[in-house]
């Protein structure tokens, strides 16, 4: 986590757009038991690679299938010759990048000294939030609450390994006493906020994770007018995030800029601020490098050859016929 | 091919936008050394799978990396969960879709009987034009031409199991001689028409394969005007084929409306048309399926763990930590 942390936060600095070209996503609606996606989220790196993660969300997966709500593959194509170079499954690396995010987030708009954070939602997504909050600050309680007790009580033992002082909290109990609240929850298309806008801190931050469709979002109006609103990719977050619920002169700076320019922001940590984290291509680039560097490290991976591309360039059925010597002579023949 | 063939026609005539849900292609330029593009392109099978190409074109690919121009990675997606289901090259199904689309649109608007074949551009994909031609047409000689004649000699060669009468010959004797033409070539952008608009056969049918970019074109306008213009999939070919030169009223019905309607445009048989063929999703997806039942039926092919769901689904960390037991157990205490 501290890796993809370090490399997240380089790439928001360095971020420059003649370099590097993330597109906001783009799929199709699965007509699931509950509404689902299946996307594409293509990013460039100019001259070097193309970085597309295939990501589907179906809330009813683990109950349903035992899988994740977030299923991905991540795939990273040669820039010169268009070869598929690497292929990664994206379940993992899509978790450690979104928690790497709000991290992130939180150390430039969150109050340097929040100790209490708050877990709306206790999914898959919520063990890497709090893990990589717990990179940046130093935790002394966590505020836990889920619609689904199940899963609260599971959350106990799946962050166990933090060795944190995590308990299940009301919401009312939550809002009131976190310092870092993330709302990480499968909320359906038009039933939230899954937050009140009730008796928050001051200087309250807010990592807004669920939101990542037309329609579905996680917080109240109000509490996001008067806050800064800090979308991680404009373009995506206006169509699916937070950002939907704003008009364009009431959102603040995107993450990039603010990691850019720190200092121009540097007073919001001490009033009420949102990441609006949709996720974005560009996470997902960094994340997939830095695994596969990992990887090659560890000797981890298996090395394919899916393509057939030994023989002659330009002729489909090199691999499949024999050679047929004695008729291309005959016929070359013709061209003296 | 004649499986290829088969399933194409088959999806074409079967094909209904409730079920199937093709998306025109997006991607990014890349600048190489000559413009090349990197795209993807997906297709929904409601309720069964999408199937998603990532495509790249690079003209430069076959002298500078000795790699067919066109290279490209099929997979497979579950609709229901989200997962990979399958991985394939794209090469060798792209030359053979591309090639069974003309022959399909060659069987519904070229002359019944058509002998002659003109070959425009005789890299990969003329390989199986040509192939996918002879399956469906009693051919008595081909006519081949290309700028590069290293590329025509060994075209020769390439098309050699076929058995075919293959000569070398000027774009003007094979434009007055062929009942069905290809155009088939990497012409750069804004550098086309890569054929005059002299002495065609009032018959004449033609293939226009290569036209793939904004400004890649390979028929002269005054053709296209006096023809019957079938686009593959009209809102893609308006950017990238034939179609990007024609008015709206100029263009005719799509190659699946044609199939699906064939008495409606058998006239056309004894006139001019062209077939806009860029290229499209439906095609990958009816190739990939094709082929991956060949490769079961044949044993081919591996099978891949690429994902770790076997363990938690809320639990991202499942497959790397060890479980704490004690700690869990002391945590969920607090739930009671």
């Amino acid at each position: 986590m501290d890796t993809v942390i370090e490399a997240l936060e380089s790439a928001f600095r360095h971020f420059d757009t003649a370099r590097t070209e993330p597109r906001k996503r783009d799929g199709f609606t699965l007509r699931n038991e509950r509404t689902g996606v299946l996307e594409w989220m293509p990013v460039m790196q100019h001259g070097e690679s193309v970085t597309i993660k295939v990501v589907s969300y179906n809330p009813t997966n683990p109950h349903r299938y035992g899988v994740p709500t977030i299923i991905a593959t991540n795939s990273v194509y040669d820039c010169a010759t268009g070869r598929l170079l690497e292929l990664m499954d994206g379940v993992l690396p899509t978790a450690l990048r979104t928690g790497a995010a709000s991290a992130i987030a939180s150390k430039y708009l969150a109050d340097p000294d929040s100790r209490v954070v708050g877990m709306v939602g206790c999914g898959a997504q919520a063990v890497t939030q709090l893990h990589a909050l717990s990179r940046l600050f130093r935790i002394e309680r966590v505020l836990a609450y889920d619609v689904d007790l199940g899963v609260l009580r599971t959350y106990l033992r799946r962050v166990g390994f933090l060795g944190l002082d995590v308990r299940p909290a009301s919401l009312e109990e939550l809002e009131a006493e976190s310092d870092i609240i993330c709302t990480v929850t499968s909320v359906g298309v038009g039933e939230g906020p899954v937050v009140s806008d009730g008796r928050f801190k001051p200087s309250v931050h807010i990592n807004a994770v669920g939101s990542d469709l037309p329609g579905k979002t996680e917080l109240p109006l109000s509490l996001l007018e008067r806050s800064l609103v800090c979308p991680d990719f404009l373009e995506q977050a206006l169509v699916e995030g937070e950002c939907q619920q704003l008009r364009p002169e009431q959102i603040g700076p995107g993450i990039i800029e603010v990691v850019q320019h720190p200092e121009r922001y540097a007073d919001w940590r001490k009033r009420s601020t949102v990441f609006d984290s949709t996720g974005f291509a560009l996470e997902d680039q960094v994340v997939t490098r830095a695994l596969t560097r990992r990887a090659r490290e560890l000797g981890l991976g298996t090395e394919v050859e899916l393509e057939s591309l030994a023989g002659d360039a330009m002729n489909p059925y090199d691999e499949l016929l024999p050679t047929h010597g004695a008729q291309a002579s005959l016929r070359t023949a013709r061209l003296d």
